[in-house]
């Protein structure tokens, strides 16, 4: 039951960074303080006293007496360089940068190993929602089959607004933009490569699987038009933009894709910036965690989290990499979706392995029917903005 | 990343027990076996071989090859000295048995810091929830406000019934036995006890604070009648039986009753024999778990990763108990009920706050209104069955 008092340096003062510095301030019991923060512009007005500030990284990386790295910050390459030094500087690590995280997690995992020092990075995925913890934790023993959830707040938020309040995308992005739940470039967003991004990192500790994550098929809601709108509506459902990874047969598949979501499903009543994941396994049938996935204090919260986990020593175990039964991961599996597009020539039909559904109107023209996720993956006619792909409930 | 093989003696093989045993038998990667299990009947037959069994309760306490005590016994009294002597004999325990936790705390509590032994629980609250070790790794550094939750399984597998499918509280109730969610004495269920064991239990590990069952005022679902049903339909509303405890004004108060849930609430959506807990805290809003609240595999399942913890040498930590800022508990706060009765000598209408709606019929009459918590607790017009009370929300 032993505890220590840190001192943390951390990289990037923006959102998240001042959410961590305000929940920090309004938390009793919690033995950490800020000894340093390392910005980019040392220009720039800052809320705090500028004695914090610095802007050469090595006064944190270098300094013996900071315990704990904080990396808050958009680079990715920067990202990856200031979390590699630091562990290998035997500094424990907390970080929120998904992308970074996926697209280097066997090298991070290394220098966890190689360092014998603890990185955690609860804030990545899903912000408020404990989801590596519990899957760290709690599922290590249980048959786990899959794992599906609404990972990125900005556009739950947006579908949320076109489905409860009849807005335009457009309209309902613009709104996401002002009140700080989507990215001025909100691409990473729309286009599914920030919830991807969780996914690759929830598939690690769901099941010891590493997957890069270009090998992880995304597609957005920025395709999205009302006809699309109006048959889901017609269905009695709604959309959800849902990451996915599942074990079949023995291997596991994962994607990001926009679902058609009916009332009955859990994910159906998380609503706007709430994030959503649900856990399927053999013992305890579904279980389900809701929490906010956007917002400087809510992830702010998160980071605070893992930086009073360090105290006790807490640390990832990864133990179902060590397992001997992880499976492969593959896009070999069939999805029935739903694809809208205008002109039959948008679309390559020859690639269903069959269709039950044909809708034609001189403005659109739709198929339902069942077809590979590899093939999807390498579609090149799904980079059409006129063609639209929806997954329809399992 | 050390783990160690265990040797589990098991007390019980009931429901849980036999989850239990069914669930380890299907995991792989876990290094724990069954070496004895203690029962009460010998001569009753079982489904595994019977060199596992004995009857003689030291042949497990006693036995040093045996590391970690399971107790899933139904005797409250029995599983206290079970539990008490295997952890001064310096074994690990897990156990299931919300009561006897419950109104053992402070003791169990002493017995973990005396012997320096882990005592984990997570089956005794809301089965396979792994919300005790959430709030104890989790929420330690959070402000957090509140934790209600619906924590009984067959008492909302009961409401379900009634509301989903129009079934009388005891065809539901006879439902609910026929699939071995409710106890063949389902008093403890249906009268709120059971929760309300729960809710000790989580008041500890969110605010650091010991309360006794006694202090905590719980009223079931058993004095409900189609007028109450009706009432609820008419304000666009199901019945919960929820349990509460909510931090004000620097104390907590804590309570099991059944409420009026609109479908806004994430615990609408909460059905049959699942079982769902929202926090709220200061920084993440609102946090909501749902699992399944009863069966044998859940509930085995969360055993299970109990003693896959003290694999790892998990312990609780109770590190609110340690903080200087635990809230003292109270029940002087106020509610606002709708109270059901026949005739105006049944209720004592002078206790309440104020009244905002009267209602007379021949046959029933209601009040809504505010009462102080510790006014409802004394009443004795409340054991009348012809005396409803429903939670109306805030």
């Amino acid at each position: 039951m032993e505890t220590k008092n840190i001192n943390l340096g951390i990289f990037g003062f923006g959102c998240v960074g001042q959410g961590l510095y305000e929940v920090l301030n309004r938390t009793k019991g919690i033995n950490a303080r800020i000894k340093k923060i390392c910005i980019k512009d040392p220009n720039k007005p800052r809320p705090i006293d500028m004695s914090y500030f610095t802007t050469d990284a090595d006064e944190i990386l270098d300094d013996p007496t900071i315990d704990v790295v904080v990396e808050l910050i958009n680079e990715t390459d920067a990202a990856f360089s200031i979390v590699s030094k630091a562990l290998k500087n035997g500094k424990a690590v907390v970080s929120a940068s998904k992308r970074m995280i996926a697209e280097n997690l066997p090298a991070l995992y290394q220098l966890q190993v190689d360092n014998k020092v603890p990185f955690l990075y609860e804030a990545s995925s899903c912000a408020s929602i404990p989801i590596i913890r519990n899957l760290e934790e709690y599922y290590d023993n249980d048959l786990l089959n899959a794992v599906e959830g609404i990972c990125n707040g900005s556009t739950n938020y947006i579908l949320t607004r076109i489905f409860e309040d009849n807005m335009s995308f457009d309209e309902a992005l613009k709104k996401a933009q002002e009140l700080g739940f989507a990215e001025t470039d909100p691409s990473l967003d729309v286009e599914g490569y920030d919830p991807k991004f969780k996914i690759v990192i929830l598939l690690l500790h769901a099941f010891g699987t590493f997957v890069r994550p270009e090998e992880v098929f995304n597609f957005g809601i920025n395709h999205l038009n009302d006809f699309d709108i109006q048959f889901a509506r017609q269905r009695n459902s709604t959309i959800k933009l849902i990451g996915n990874c599942r074990r079949q047969n023995g291997s596991v598949n994962a994607y990001v894709l926009p679902h058609l979501v009916r009332e009955h499903n859990l994910l159906y009543d998380v609503y706007n910036e709430y994030n959503g994941v649900l856990l399927e396994s053999a013992f305890t049938d579904k279980q389900f965690f809701v929490g906010k996935g956007a917002g400087g204090t809510a992830t702010g919260s998160a980071v605070l989290s893992d930086i009073s986990a360090l105290l006790y020593n807490y640390r990832y175990e990864y133990k179902k990499i060590k397992q001997s039964n992880q499976p492969a991961f593959t896009n070999d599996v069939q999805l029935k979706v739903y694809v809208r597009y205008k002109t039959p020539d948008q679309v390559n039909l020859t690639e269903f392995y069959n269709i039950s559904e044909k809708y034609e109107s001189p403005e659109y023209r739709y198929v339902v029917g069942t077809i590979n996720l590899q093939k999807l993956k390498d579609a090149a006619w799904l980079k059409n903005k006129e063609v639209n792909l929806l997954v329809l409930e399992h």
